[in-house]
């Protein structure tokens, strides 16, 4: 048997140890709240294990947040991910680790860091072509003429992003129709999703310093699947000139378990060949492979809708913090910035309610019906995996969340 | 002689109280710092004062920031405006409250709080028109159909928010000429100034349930001027199809001194006639008056070249919370929302360099030569005040930035 009973294979084994922030059973106060590591099926209490074992680690994992964690840095958490390691693998650790493990079904889990500032870009060269052909079908081209040249990004809303399993208020507000002479107001008609992947970041930057391309991994501590929920129609009557707001900014939802990158190495890809030279802060052509090879799926109410790569992603995620920074704004701890809707090439691996039904043209046929756009009570859930060492999975932490009438 | 020795009629007198934090002098430690109140020439240590007089507002005001006074709500509000007033002004209070004032010269003033999420709208019909007339010159409407029915606004990054007399790097990145046939990169040619005027939110609100018109005062703790530096030349490359991003995203200066809405009674005015009807959730022609009448002044290098009246701005403060949270987004403490660059409907009174030069067409002409958009060196002073009881005015704290070569 591997070690502590997770089964052989188990995408949640020892070799990935993402990091959540949980109460622990019968635990209400806020302040209870603790760091944990999942293993399988159950939660290490990693504040708990570490001052159990005299850990010098206990300093930062002994909080209701993974802020402290992430704000210390890369050998920091190299040494943390090292330690917890060897404490759930090496059998002389078993009997002082047993008491800090409880079954995750027993535990509240909680989004697991403080979000500074929250940025979403627009990184899929399909999911932008397809908006495009949608929205801008007379165009000469779908992209616009910036899209090969930068990672294109705006912020949302921090204060609105909520862990997985929050329910999710269909949100009101103004749409226009071309041949409506005004806006009318209601519940959005367009409710649809958007399958993405966060980053994370832990060490923070001064303002007016740029954060280079090839320090992406000093700044970013992990990701973790993300569904930037979106309402089509009020963002279409918005969102000229100066991008989307109240269509996005009601929610934003977030797995409760962050992949530290170090987990991830195994699925590092280089991304689709670059069509347009690249300007030198963004140019990653001798650089290591900035992908990765990330497999999601979008199910509806349990039904697989979508599965996108992450692989063909045309923008990385260090290309976009270089880009994000270039400008000298500063990073903070618990920034969080998003990929954009992850697309593939194939119908089936489209990120969206909006390209798998064409704007609503096709609906999807689901064993409930037909479906454009998400309905009260449909519930959307995000997984995925990554290739690992010795070909085990690496889970990613499922988002999940369930439409209620506003 | 009015009390304690401010001079008949200045404009940060009793009935003004402005918050801020400070350090006071000879103190470096973030810790130290302190919420004061600005009177006339000298900071008020309000925590200082109200432990020696054994106010209950003490829990409020002692601390390094004003987050835990913004989070009390409005009773609190005006119990602690009340409470200070008295000490400012009875004279049996001088002695107790003499130790705790300091000349503003000896202080050092920071962020006044934590800025949680930061919106910025784009509320001055005049400007909206000047900017439409110069970037969309061949449009049929220099409004976009959406203006009139809703305060058009984004997300910016809030973690760039800085106080006043934080000097400004002048921000790096991309920018594309028409005729060019790729971008080029480097420091911005076309670097601008926005006056505005923030709002700072102190009640949070439950996601999902908006928040009414009516409830503004509820949840808005005061105001201060904001200048919104902008990149014009990396703005208009990448705005198109998400609004700006690094164009702006580098700094947003603030003042020191947050005005509570409190002492702004008298400048309270109704907005301009609307032109268009407006959904329910915006119709405040039923309301009180919503409009603010604060007088602007911008200077550069010491040079005033413009006088923006805030009294003309088509979208008030209230609508722009109505519609920030109509779709069930949630407000928190701290959370900062700007008024968009105020500009008047006379060359004198807008608010930005693209406006007052015509993109450049028309440069300024300064005692130092002339000026296009801004060089480095340059010093851009927002100063303000608005009608208060008696024909007194209400001083608004200055906003000062240094440009500096990046």
């Amino acid at each position: 048997m591997p070690p502590f009973d997770v089964p052989e294979g188990d995408p949640f084994g020892p070799h990935n140890l993402p990091y959540g922030v949980f109460s622990p059973p019968g635990s209400t106060r806020p302040a209870e709240r603790r760091v944990g590591v999942r293993l399988g099926d159950h939660v290490l209490d990693a504040g708990g294990a570490a001052m159990a074992l005299g850990s010098p680690y206990a300093s930062l994992l002994a909080h209701p947040s993974l802020n402290p964690l992430l704000a210390a840095g890369r050998t920091a958490w190299s040494d943390v991910r090292r330690a917890l390691t060897a404490w759930v693998t090496v059998p002389a650790h078993q009997e002082a680790i047993a008491p800090f493990l409880h079954p995750l079904s027993s535990v509240t889990l909680h989004l697991p860091f403080e979000v500074a500032d929250y940025v979403d870009f627009y990184a899929s060269e399909h999911h932008a072509r397809n908006v495009g052909q949608i929205f801008r079908p007379d165009a000469a081209d779908s992209l616009t003429p910036n899209w090969k040249h930068l990672p294109i990004g705006y912020h949302g809303r921090a204060g609105t992003v909520v862990v997985s399993d929050t329910d999710v208020v269909r949100p009101s507000g103004q749409r226009k129709a071309p041949a409506d002479a005004a806006p009318v107001f209601g519940p959005s008609v367009r409710l649809d999703i958007e399958a993405e992947v966060g980053f994370v970041v832990g060490l923070p930057s001064r303002q007016g310093t740029p954060v280079a391309l090839g320090d992406f991994r000093d700044h970013v501590f992990g990701l973790c699947l993300l569904n930037d929920w979106s309402a089509r129609d009020i963002q279409a009557w918005e969102y000229v000139p100066l991008g989307p707001f109240l269509g996005k900014s009601f929610a934003t939802s977030v797995s409760a378990w962050i992949t530290p990158l170090d987990a991830l190495e195994d699925a590092r890809v280089a991304p689709p060949e670059r069509t347009h030279e690249l300007l030198p802060y963004l140019d990653d052509s001798q650089d290591e492979p900035g992908g990765y090879d990330l497999r999601i799926s979008v199910a509806l109410n349990g039904q697989v809708i979508s599965e996108p790569p992450f692989s063909g992603m045309y923008w990385t995620a260090a290309q976009q913090l270089a880009h994000m920074t270039v400008n000298g704004a500063s990073l903070r701890t618990g920034d969080l910035y998003a990929s954009g809707t992850v697309s593939g090439p194939e119908l089936s691996q489209r990120g969206s309610l909006l390209e798998l039904t064409w704007n609503g043209r096709d609906p999807l046929e689901l064993p409930d019906g037909k479906r454009a756009f998400l309905e009260d009570g449909d519930v959307v859930t995000l997984s995925g995996w990554a290739p690992g060492p010795d070909g085990v999975r690496v889970g990613l932490g499922e988002v999940r969340g369930r439409i209620v009438g506003g």
